[in-house]
Order: C-alpha cells, then sequence, then structure tokens
C-alpha cells in the first residue's frame, strides 16, 4: 500500500480563537432553536438526479408535516425549473399560514432581482442573500479585496430593500450568509455584516437573520463554537439579529458543531433530515432534534412516525439513510450480542415493573416506540446471541417467559442453527427450532397426545385415563397416582416401559385475557443420568403439564443428541 | 401523523459536570494517538452475519497494512468459533512483531481464564477486562452495590494477575473498562479504576490501559471532555496509566467526543474503520485520522489507498460505506452546481500555477490525490451544473480550454441534454454533446475537409486550395485571402456562396509533449444577425484552423436552433 505522504508540507492546522473567557462550556440548550429545512435548497443541489416538481412537493408536504416553519424553497437564479417550482408553490395553498418559505441568492443585481421575481405574491418570505467572506474565496475565486467584498455584501442589501419596498404586498425578511464564516477572519465576518445591518435597518422586531456557515468544515467543533461565540459577543445591535448556525459534516462533526454553536449563543440552526447536503453533508436536522428529545426538550420537530419520514426522504433524495444512522437507522435499536440483548431485556422487564414515567433502559437512548417503531426489531439472533436474545424473542412472538435452566438447554439448539444456516435468524426460524426441540406440533414424535381423563380414585389417588399416540397408532392407557403428573409418569412407565424422573416443573399463562392459553416446563432425568426439558401449551392449564410430559417422553425415548427433523 | 408525546415526561437531561477550571477548549491535537482497532470485536458483534474466519483475517491483515499496532481481535468467551479464531491468529504468523493483538473478556474467572487460554503461546497480548460501573447497570441488569460491582472489577484484575504469572512466555499488558464510564458517577469510577491499578501494581514503563467508554452516548461531546479530563486530573498515579477512549455514535458525536476527549488528556482510541460497532457504530478511525491529516499532522495510519479498504471494509461487514461519509463517501469531494465547480476549477488551477506547497482548494478540504482518488470524480454535471462543470470536464478529458464566450454558447446545449435526459451527465454524454454541436467527427454534416494545400501567390496573398466535401460529394475548390483564415472564408464564399465573418479566433495545444495536437475556436457572426462558434481540432495548428471554419460553416448553413443528430 503506497503511504500517506507528510501532510505536514501540504496543510495547515487551523489556527485557535482567543477566546480564554469563553462561557459556552458552561451552557447547556435549554430551549429548542428556530429550524430552517434546506433539504429543498442545499439539499437538493449535492443530489445525483435532482428533485423533479412531484419530489419538491412531496418533500415540502414532508417537512410542513414535520413541523418546519421556516422552509428554504430554492435557488430561483439556479434555471426555469426552480424559478418556476419556487413560483408555482408560493401561489399553490400548500404554505400553511404559519409557514415562511425562503430562498437563496448571490450578491448579484440579476440574480437578487430574479428571486423577488420567484416570490412575486407571496404572503411572508426570507430573501437570503451571500457572498464569500474569507481569503482562499477573496484570493482564489473572486480575486477581489476586502473592501470589494464588503461592498458586495452592502450592494446586495440596498438591492434586497430596494426591490421589498417595490413588492409591499408581501411581508419580507432577510438573511445573509457570509459564506465560508469559519474560515475567514472574525473580525471582518463582524464587520460585513454590520455594514449589511446598517444598511437594512434592522430591529428587536423585525430582526435580520445573520447566518454563519461552516461551509466547508474545518477544525474540531469547539473552535466554531468560540467563534460564535465570539461573533454574538462583538456584534453590534445583537438583540436585531437572529443568529443562524449552517454547518457542514467533512470532519464527522457537524452535529457537534451546530449543538456546541447554539451553546455559544445562536438561535437558529440550518441543515437537512438525515444530514443531506454538498459532499458530507450539512447538520442532521432529525440527530439534532431527538437529541434535544433524549433530554426532556420539546425540540418542536415531529419524528414519532420514523419511517415514513425515511421512505420520502429515501425516495426524494435517491440515497439511503446508513443502517447506522442515529435514531433513524435499521441497526441502531438492535443488539445481536449476548450481553447487550440480555441487558436491554431486564431494562425493559424492569421498566414495566416500575411503570414510572422516566426511560432507563440500558443500551437504548431513546424508546423506540416513540419514534413508531417497536420492540421486536431490538433484538435479533445470529451465533453470537446468547439466551436473552432467543427468550426475548419467544417471549415478545409466542408468549413464553423460560425459566433459566430451559434457556441454557435451548441456547445449545440455537446456536447450532445459526452456525449450521450462517445467517442471522428471524423469529420463524427460532419457533421452529424450538418446537422441533420440544417435540412440539411436530409430525415425527413418537408419543402423541390424543385426549384423556382425569377422575379421582376411591384411595383419594388420581387416575389418568387417555388415548396416546405411540408410532402412528393409538393405544388407550391408564395409572394412578398422587397427583395428575405422577399418574401421567406412571402411566408413560406402564404402558410404555420409560422411565424418568420430574425434576421441576413450572406453568405460566400465555398471554392476559380470558382465552389465555398455558405453557408448562418439565425438567426429566432419565436414569442413565441424562435430562432435559419437556413443553407444552394448551388451552386448558391441565392439559399443558400432560403434554409437557408427553414432550419429555419424545426426549427421553429419543436418546442422546438433538432431535432432527 | 402522530405528535411527539411530550418528552419533559419521559426523559431527563444529562447532569453537566462541575469543571469550571476546565483546560481543554484551550488544547489542540498536537500529535496522533495509540490507535486501537475494535472491527473485530465491537465491529464484529453488531454485524447482521458475523465474518468468518477467512473474513476476519483479510480484514486483519487490512488492519496491518492500515498500520495499527493495536488490534482487539475477538471476544474469546463468545463461542467456539471466536475462541479458535484467536488461537489460530496467535500461531500462525500473520501478526508482526510490533503489532499487539487484545481480546476482550467480562469479569468472571471462567471467561477470564478461556481468555488467557485462547491466547497461549502469543508473542505479545493485551488482556481487556471489563464490567458495567453506572448505577443503570448496577440497578437493573446486576441488582448490585456500589461495593459489590467495585469487588468485581478487583477480583478479575487478580485472576489477569495470577493467570499472567502462570504464562510468562507471554509479554502481558492489561486494559481495564470500567463500561458505561459516560453514564456513571466519576468518583465511583476513578474508585474502581484506583482499586484496579492496586491489585495490577501498573508503572509508568509498564502501565495499565484504563479505557473510559461511552458505551451509549448520552450528552452533548463537550461533557465527554470534561468527564475525561476530570478522570486525568484525579486518577493517583496518572503516569502509570494509558488513557484510552471508546465512544459510540449514538448523538452523531462519536468522533467529536473522541477528539475532544484526546485534548482532555488521552492517549489512545478505540474505534473501527468507517464507524462500525454496536447500533449507532463507534468513532469513525478513518474520519479522525485524516482529521489529523489535514492539519499537517501525521496520523500514523495509512489511508493512501482508501477505495481498497472500503472495498474490504464493505465486503466484510456486508454494509456499506455511505455517500456521504467523511473522507470515503463516493459523492464527498463532488460537486454538482455550478458555483461550486467555478471555485474548484478556479482553486485546482490556481494550485497548479502558485505550485507551492499548501493545499489551498475552494470546497476540498484535502486532496483527494492524498488518498488515492482522482480529480476526475470531483465535477459531475447535471441539470444544476453552470459552466464549470462541463468546461473542467473537457479540459479534464479531452484538454479543450473553452473561450468564456464559447462556455456561455456550450451551456445552453448542456443543460437542454440534461434536462431532456433527466440524468446526472458524464463524460461521455458532454464530449458527444460537444461533437455533434460543433460539427466535430459527425457523419451528418454539411461541409467536411478532405485535405487542403497553402501557397503563396505572386502578389504576397495566400491560395488556399483543397478538397471539401459538401452533402456528401468531394468538389475542389479554391480561393485567395491576405491570410490562411481569409483565404477559407473567401473559398466558402466564392464556392459554396455562404458568408459569414470571423469574430474571435483562438487556438491552444491540447496536451504537452512533441504529438500534441491543437484546437482552434471561431467566433462567427452571419449577415442575418446569427452568431456562434466553431471549433476544429487537429494535429496540426493550421489545419485546426481550417477545420474550425469548416465547422462555423456548417452551423451558419445549418441556420437557427440546435443541431439533433
Amino acid at each position: 500500500m503506497p503511504m500517506l505522504r507528510n501532510p505536514a508540507a501540504k496543510y495547515r492546522p487551523f489556527p485557535q480563537i482567543d477566546l480564554p473567557d469563553r462561557r459556552w462550556p458552561n451552557r447547556t440548550i435549554d430551549r429548542a432553536p428556530r429550524w430552517l429545512s434546506t433539504d429543498l435548497r442545499d439539499g437538493n443541489q449535492s443530489i445525483i438526479d435532482p428533485m423533479d416538481r412531484a419530489k419538491k412537493t412531496r418533500f415540502f408536504d414532508l417537512l410542513v408535516d414535520v413541523g418546519f416553519k421556516e422552509i428554504e424553497i430554492g435557488f430561483p437564479a439556479a434555471g426555469q425549473t426552480e424559478f418556476e417550482f419556487i413560483n408555482w408553490l408560493v401561489h399553490s395553498d400548500r404554505v400553511p399560514e404559519d409557514v415562511v418559505v425562503q430562498v437563496l441568492t448571490q450578491s448579484r443585481t440579476d440574480l437578487i432581482g430574479r428571486s423577488f421575481e420567484s416570490l412575486e405574491g407571496a404572503r411572508e418570505a426570507i430573501v437570503h442573500l451571500y457572498n464569500a467572506v474569507s481569503p482562499a474565496w477573496r484570493d482564489i475565486v473572486f480575486r477581489m479585496s476586502r473592501e470589494q467584498v464588503r461592498q458586495i455584501a452592502v450592494d446586495g442589501a440596498r438591492m434586497l430593500v430596494d426591490e421589498a419596498a417595490k413588492r409591499p404586498g408581501t411581508k419580507w425578511h432577510f438573511e445573509y450568509s457570509p459564506e465560508t464564516f469559519s474560515t475567514a477572519e472574525l473580525d471582518f465576518s463582524l464587520e460585513v455584516c454590520a455594514a449589511v445591518m446598517q444598511v437594512v435597518g434592522p430591529t428587536k422586531d423585525w430582526p435580520i437573520i445573520l447566518n454563519l456557515p461552516a461551509t466547508v468544515e474545518a477544525a474540531t467543533p469547539n473552535i466554531y463554537a468560540d467563534q460564535i461565540e465570539y461573533f454574538c459577543r462583538n456584534l453590534p445591535d445583537r438583540e436585531a439579529a437572529i443568529i443562524s448556525l449552517h454547518t457542514h459534516n467533512d470532519r464527522g462533526t457537524g452535529v457537534a458543531a451546530a449543538e456546541l454553536g447554539l451553546m455559544a449563543g445562536a438561535d437558529r440552526i440550518e441543515g437537512c433530515l438525515f444530514g443531506n447536503g454538498e459532499r458530507t453533508g450539512n447538520c442532521c436536522l432529525v440527530t439534532m432534534a431527538l437529541n434535544m428529545y433524549t433530554q426532556g426538550l420539546d425540540p418542536k420537530l415531529d419524528f414519532s412516525d420514523i419511517d415514513s419520514v425515511i421512505e420520502t426522504v429515501e425516495y426524494c433524495n435517491e440515497l439511503p439513510v446508513h443502517q447506522r444512522h442515529p435514531y433513524g437507522g435499521e441497526l441502531v435499536f438492535t443488539a445481536f450480542s449476548g450481553s447487550h440483548q440480555d441487558a436491554i431485556k431486564k431494562g425493559l422487564e424492569a421498566q414495566e415493573e416500575r411503570n414510572d414515567e422516566y426511560w432507563r433502559v440500558p443500551y437504548l437512548p431513546i424508546d423506540p416506540v416513540d419514534l413508531g417503531r417497536n420492540y421486536e426489531a431490538v433484538i435479533r439472533v445470529n451465533s453470537q446471541s446468547g439466551k436473552g436474545g432467543f427468550a426475548w424473542v419467544l417471549q415478545q412472538d409466542q408468549g413464553l417467559k423460560l425459566p433459566k435452566a430451559l434457556q441454557s438447554d435451548f441456547s445449545k439448539h440455537v446456536q447450532h442453527l445459526a452456525d449450521s444456516l450462517g445467517r442471522e435468524l428471524d423469529a420463524d426460524d427460532i419457533w421452529r427450532c424450538f418446537r422441533q426441540t420440544y417435540y412440539l406440533q411436530v409430525d415425527r414424535r413418537k408419543f402423541r397426545l390424543v385426549d384423556y381423563n382425569e377422575s379421582r380414585a376411591a384411595d383419594g389417588t388420581r387416575v389418568f385415563a387417555g388415548t396416546v399416540e405411540i408410532d402412528g397408532e393409538e393405544k388407550r392407557v391408564s395409572s394412578k397416582g398422587s397427583g395428575l403428573i405422577s399418574s401421567v409418569l406412571a402411566t408413560i412407565g406402564d404402558s410404555f416401559g420409560l422411565e424418568f424422573e420430574v425434576a421441576d416443573y413450572s406453568e405460566h399463562a400465555l398471554r392476559h385475557g380470558v382465552d389465555a392459553r398455558a405453557a408448562a416446563y418439565i425438567e426429566w432425568t432419565a436414569p442413565d443420568g441424562r435430562s432435559g426439558w419437556g413443553v407444552g401449551i394448551d388451552q386448558d392449564v391441565a392439559t399443558a403439564g400432560v403434554r409437557a410430559i408427553l414432550s419429555a417422553a419424545n426426549a427421553v425415548a429419543h436418546g442422546p443428541g438433538t432431535p432432527r427433523f
């Protein structure tokens, strides 16, 4: 493998921010920010096949349903299709009263004009102006001085004011982004933003949105938080501005940067569902909102039916939500390992027993039910799973609460099956394996109960009299014992010459309700020293016990080794 | 859509750490940590189909190639397959001298014994002991007091020492994880770790590894950093311990937590390639290492052939690397939007011109070439792309440097094609479209140059004499002019009655080298006011110009509208 060249020759470390009295590390997030979805803009411009009108409409409707009140719907100057969608949408009845649409425009005369035209007739809208301010962009892309770059922003802001004045029928709001903020000189970003505010004249009641992008993530997230705190503390007329964050995920810390930036004083977060957006994507708004939710804060976004959100997002973006994506991924509530399964099983049981208000289940930071998922997917069984896994599956699907020792007995069979199949086991696999192992409802068993009666003899003993099929032939049998179990054992000994003892016995109802069935578990020991378990399930509690003994009889008669069918 | 219930009724906020004099926010990461890959343990136990021996071996070899010196190879007590692989591996010749293998064991007598057995005969190994210490686990999973939980750790540590003493042929190291560290009381974690150190007796030269897991990520990453700094500052005999971090990604901030934790004083990072691991996965070691790389630090891990790393990881885990995964994803160096493409194009050109050591290209935090990728994938063209996109593709693939006005002319054709195909365009699409638009090497053109000679007449004018095919029939033609261009224009006027003027002309060599071909670009204006471009490409610079005029002649003769073939 070729070695990476020496990076010191090619890359410079990101400079620290001089802010020794920073306050954000002592703060926490204590309320939901204003959210802006840019799925239809930053998201849409970064996907292989941009959305058509049908997809954009479906995505917009989803965003409204989820609860977004600010939605960036496009870049009107990007092309005719984009322009027409925006103009169609603002004239449709799809934008609720409390939802404001936003469009993005570079700070260029023709593009700003076009952007206002696209919003002609809107009830309320945000026009979002941007130009890049960092040295790399100034030097390489524009070949402009600081003064020239500031002038671009000021000219754009002037045009915002003028164009808005021409269209008094719309309630206008303005957003300004010093693009590439996180890699620009902080004092220059402040200077440009202050100059824009001078032109726009925002107030506390009609604030400007100042959006501070990490256009490319270039440092650890604490640095971004320092930048945001520095900006907030040094912006003149801070009250007349809403500070908005727009992070990217080039270093895999886009959510962290937005969270720490919020602690550092920001008011508003821009991002996309499941972190779509240019390159590595934007801050994932699902993750950030549900992170708040798990801290007891209402995020004001609703992901209680997360699977339908995923379905729409995957359909529109033609990109998958990864299996390990926080909260949404297929595997994020799943445990395969035995110790994890065991802890989750205990946690869920304790939760039910405690029946208090607080969620406290090992390995599950959120209750899957809150996202519209169920517990069935939580525990999955493969060759690495211990007893917790299948025991939980059998409890959830069949209502069986297996005794510990029976779990140990059955685990050999499950592991053997998982190894031989070389794949994950589903609930059907496990239930089939259980029925075969304990001779429940399978054809190839030696003994099968047809029917029986139980009566009390004159001497007080119990009399079992029934029909048992042996190797396919029915036989009438009967014997006495001190109780039902012993009378059945005696019958099997007397009629079939099969001796074994019952070492343990337990029984429980399978579900609540009047037509509850019962399960009986019998641990047997044979004269040759072997031992094992018999299981019986029936509508009638007594019959379940009889079936469990016949299950045991099948195992004793079968001899050592796993029954194979 | 059903609304999320009120989370305040169900979830508690994570408490802050009392550490007002924290130092980590003033620190930076200034050297590579010790890396531990747990792909074969935490990674393997969390995938649907655990790896077989062939896959484990392939993954292990990859980890060695990448440069890992510490590799957790399994959980010997999990099953016979796992045990056998570990035992086979340590006796194979696959573990280089400078690589140490590690195995994980719960703190239980039988499992610890089994773990030492699996490593029997190893040259050097780390035995990694763990037990969970947090209140939720103590209360729900174990139903044990603090004292009992501490005793489990102490008993386990004692057994590590005893078992190691029995096997002096191996160089042993010990790691202890207070599992669920991040949700446990800090002082209790310190107490347990100190008790373990008392038993083991580590020294500066033979330190114990104390691994502090965020088993489930439960707070913003600054809280984890506070916990790590608090732990490091309060651990007795800090010098005799290597502080290791093991983060998970339940809140999408696993990499951030590891980075801030490293700033807070840790020495070692555990994780998986591309963030595999339980649920949402572990800290992604690729991301964290390359984050350091882009700061000019040598991470001591080599991802210079990242595609082959991805191929092995995807094959072994049977999970994809997401399209937007930092550094590795298919789309992370891609720009579809016109302004991004334009900036990247300028940045790459400036980089080449400057030819200095430092990487400074807009929107690209790392040079794709450093990861074994090329620039071809950076710029992709769809209906949202501006001129920058196809211009870059034609420059990269064909060596064409289109004049600005020709880019504008061609962009209509590209956008039209992208809209009508409704998909992303590849380099072939663009090249085909270019050839058709400018009548290069296409069958259905009116005029085609067969051959020609140029000579000087007695009066000093140039004489063009050649064979031109018109509508499939060859015709000998000749005319005079003041230079080559004007003589060809005169020929077309005289012989075919087609009049137009040349408004602009430029030409350049296509590539460096002796057999360089040339491209000529001609802007034409027709008497009816139309204008456009002609393009000629040839081995010979003069012939390229002649071809460009015939290209223009085809466009003039075709009349308004896009030529369709």
